[in-house]
């Protein structure tokens, strides 16, 4: 069986050396030609030491690819993407230029004016267990961001079914890779270590994202949500803790009926696992899972749904390779199958 | 000038050695009782190095003393606080034992019928900043929980406004400490590290306290309080996040409004700082301080009001202390002045 | 192609887990049964979340397998190998009961009398890289103790060469999963994190077992060695620090001869690299590979040899299946090949 | 009593900020001015949060000071301070730059010509342990390096003795705080955290120190000393594991005759505490104490010497104002009676 020849744009972040790590055991995909400005030259293994058994150089740009992994910061990954798009490559964007379906919404959140406006609608939001046909008949695949991914899969059942008010608060909690491998004060390990803090109380770019996909689901949600991420002192993982309020008259044979549609939405998805105990971060660690955790309290009318997932894989490159495989046909897990590293 | 006798009631635990940490640096106190019947008979240098200056032995009992702090166990600590109680020694309890003014409460959230439910009304809940002039009249203090401590401190001055509906959410995230010193596999280091996780989703201890506190700041709201507590892999540290929706006509002038009701509310705590940038719990490391950010995001007419504490001095030891100090009559910082630990 | 059956003995532990974590993979191996007292009659997803996908009960013992891995502890894993070795069940040993060969070793260093002293020497020590053929033909393998597989590997060229004089000295630091699941102070969060500690002056039960595989490198060599652990603050990985004194005339041409000497020693060897520079045990997170740096420094005329593992792979779970691997005639590397998890 | 004017050049670093922490509370001293070009301008409450208390704006220099401590970069330092040394200022600098007596370490070890060699004699290299006399007398103090500071009070008493064979290898494990606070890839979150790692290999420039000062107490030994540094996921604390073989003849009452040779060398010693099992460096955080364990094998003949100190504070700050008390004839403990932070 012929593999196909895979690139990664931009190897040299977390998201892709972690894409790398991930296609480095794909046994469908040749993983032959990785980018990185900053480090053009060297070898992967002088870059990344874990990752010396890919002998690959690291080039300026990727080239000769059936797939390409774009893993650039936003603006210059629409720049890099479209010359590939026109030559019929298959794009997995883990940046967000192909998220948003408002072509106004870059300026506003992202501040630049997108190059290729008319290739928003033609892209696919990659979160697969919302949009897989698409996916499948996608040439150009915009992956989710990290937060989106765990708030949606949290939220889209209850969402979807209608059970709740449209007033949402997720409270995100995610580890320091998040932030990426570039150099500032936030990731020093001396002050992100022993801390917990809120940032980006103005606004998170991933907020218009997940506004988009939960309306959707529900259109008819007149949606009023606020999404608030704090980072926390270990390296993997987000946990996102999800509060809504129940309609009049849903849920109301309680708890076990919020278990049940939940565990009925993603009965047959491969990554998500709707648990009936509190998740911790931990039990994702190197995988493509998500675990949720759908519960009811009686007595407020409220629901809590809390997902966790690992920012990296399910997050980033896992699931930029879940898509790759369903743009594929292959099955969904291949390459995926790895069990968590714990403890 | 004669210093008061004081005595720590199991100093075995986090909450009991960090009140030895800071009373042998208190001008006023000499601590001359310690006791914890798992190290009785040990000197204080054996069981915990740091403290070798502390020269005085672990007994089974505290006695001759002046003041009391008992970190023992609820149930247990009303046991052993109703006799110093009768003698006359005047009473800062870390437990939950005298939190609560409703006696049912007990049985239901503590699993035991209060044995002096008559005392429950006699003694002051500590929080300095909303009971100050009771605890200066009061014998027998109880001291808030770490949670509480924060909660109540970040949505005080907005729920005693009346500026916000009664629907609140308040998501905490602790430290490890606060699960206490002895061993369950939640805190063996490889389960809690690099991970973070919800708990006590069926409704915390906490909570009834955190109800009791803020309708006594506001009778009139019908107040309907999610409190969820996550554990987060560093020692020391709460961070609270708190939600609510601003009722219609207040804040008409915005977040500025909110921060100058804020700091007004503040402005003459010496423990309690009203900052203009999201805090971390690192910024308190140690110290007494409350950091507090009031932020009202107007698209979504909701405020988000985040405090940061450590838990083992404000909510607990150090909190202790400054009951202490207020009971009697003694500048309230009085060895509480050291700066946090950073980094 | 059948795959053989295979077991675990005491899956409960972190060792015993994360051999069901890499057999799980294992494209030759159905891991078919899983024993641990404590948690009988549990599912494995109740007791490990990130392991759900292994749909086994664990049971009181392992059953009908053709090779058994021992996670049990020492005296303990004896026993329960006794009888399946007797029935002709391959057995991988990861405790310490067979690798001592001399059986007054065990009443001293473990404080028991050995039960079957006549399988001293019939058992092999499964330190690949020292003794492929014997375990190729072996059906008891002792599988190496995890700060042993680090020193060793470090200092095996040097002291087969003859290059050093017999005094040596190794430095080890450990994460705290080398401390088990159980239950102690020592490896209570609040008391590992942010602290580095050394254990075992007196001496640690690892000791014979380097010196007996060092002696049997060149018993030319009247060794004197030191061995002192420390606990890191961390969760997985073992770093070793070796010092020797080299003897006169040897590395003459300074320290590329010594480079030289340890990348021939390793050229075949699929899991142990030399590198250029100073490992860290963050680049071998999750997989069984040993990075090993030598040094020279000619103003003391000392090598200074490190080495990184993770010693829950390389030290443990990962050995063991290369060593089944050996047993079995497969290639080394099957069900071992994922890259560490970074970062 | 009048206070003396303190100030502190470079408050911006982490052993700057940790004076400013610890002066703050010195009842004999103002801080009153603080430099540091990066902030200048800039109130320490918007840089330090942590600090709010101390109302200082940063200046480009600090000026009208009885007693100023440096900590500049090393070349900087000596530029900043000669100015002031001549204008009769105290000075305790932090630096390296007055530690070494021999001016051509300086372009060996520091890559600059020493701008004021004839003062490197008047200066007095400020380990009170060591130069208790000597600092009384100083105008100018070299505060010791962090890991010279735990090696030489580790080593001090056995190599004064002469009871140890001159060859000694001390491999010391810190803190990332140790690495300052300026940004580089090393000490990023996600890089330092999960990972042990040596560094500095071919020479760390707190060798000469080392070597300077054990040669001071005892000129006989011919000295071939190894000095490995290793870099350990937390924020403070060096712990020094120091390995000599013992001369014949010495020590022939074993351990306990070591043992006595520590506590009487360091019997009325105010911060270091010879101590009866192996130190964990959190016993020490926040503090100024050293705690020794002095170990004797007699298997090999070898002893092994462990010290754990908090590199900002024993190992910076903290034995800066420790010196400052020594030059000003206050008690020594004067502002640092404060107990470690534990947990």
């Amino acid at each position: 069986m012929t593999k196909i020849k895979a690139g990664i744009i931009n190897v040299t972040g977390y998201a892709g050396i972690e894409l790398a790590r991930l296609l480095y055991r794909h046994p469908m995909v040749e993983l032959c030609s990785v980018s990185g400005r900053s480090a053009a030259g060297q070898k992967i293994a002088d870059v990344f030491p874990h990752a010396a058994d890919i002998r690959l150089s690291i080039d300026a740009d990727v080239k000769d690819v059936d797939v390409a992994f774009s893993a650039m910061p936003h603006k210059a990954s629409a720049e890099v993407i479209l010359p590939l798009f026109k030559k019929g490559v298959k794009i997995v964007d883990i940046s967000a230029d192909f998220r948003l379906k408002d072509a106004g919404d870059y300026p506003k959140w992202y501040d630049f004016t997108h190059p290729a406006a008319d290739l928003l609608q033609q892209a696919v939001y990659g979160l697969p267990e919302f949009h897989r046909s698409d996916i499948a008949n996608a040439v150009l695949v915009a992956n989710p961001g990290c937060y989106p991914t765990g708030a949606l899969l949290a939220l889209g059942p209850a969402v979807k079914a209608g059970i709740v008010h449209p007033d949402i608060i997720i409270d995100s909690k995610s580890g320091v890779s998040g932030a990426g491998r570039s150099l500032n004060l936030t990731t020093h390990f001396c002050e992100a270590v022993d801390s917990v803090s809120a940032y980006a109380l103005k606004g998170h770019r991933h907020f218009p994202e997940i506004v988009q996909e939960l309306h959707g689901l529900n259109a008819g949600l007149d949606l009023s949500v606020t999404f608030l991420p704090h980072l926390i002192p270990m390296t993997r993982g987000i946990l996102s803790t999800c509060y809504a309020q129940v309609k009049d008259g849903a849920l109301k044979s309680g708890g076990g009926e919020l278990m049940e549609l939940y565990r009925d939405f993603y009965k047959d998805e491969p990554f998500v696992r709707v648990v009936s105990s509190p998740p911790g971060t931990k039990h994702t660690w190197g995988s493509n899972l998500c675990l949720i955790h759908p519960y009811f309290d009686n007595d407020s009318g409220r629901i809590i749904i809390i997902s966790a997932i690992d920012n990296l894989v399910k997050g980033a490159a896992g699931q930029a390779i879940q898509n790759m495989n369903i743009m594929m046909g292959w099955p969904e897990t291949t390459g995926l199958e790895a069990l968590p590293v714990y403890p």
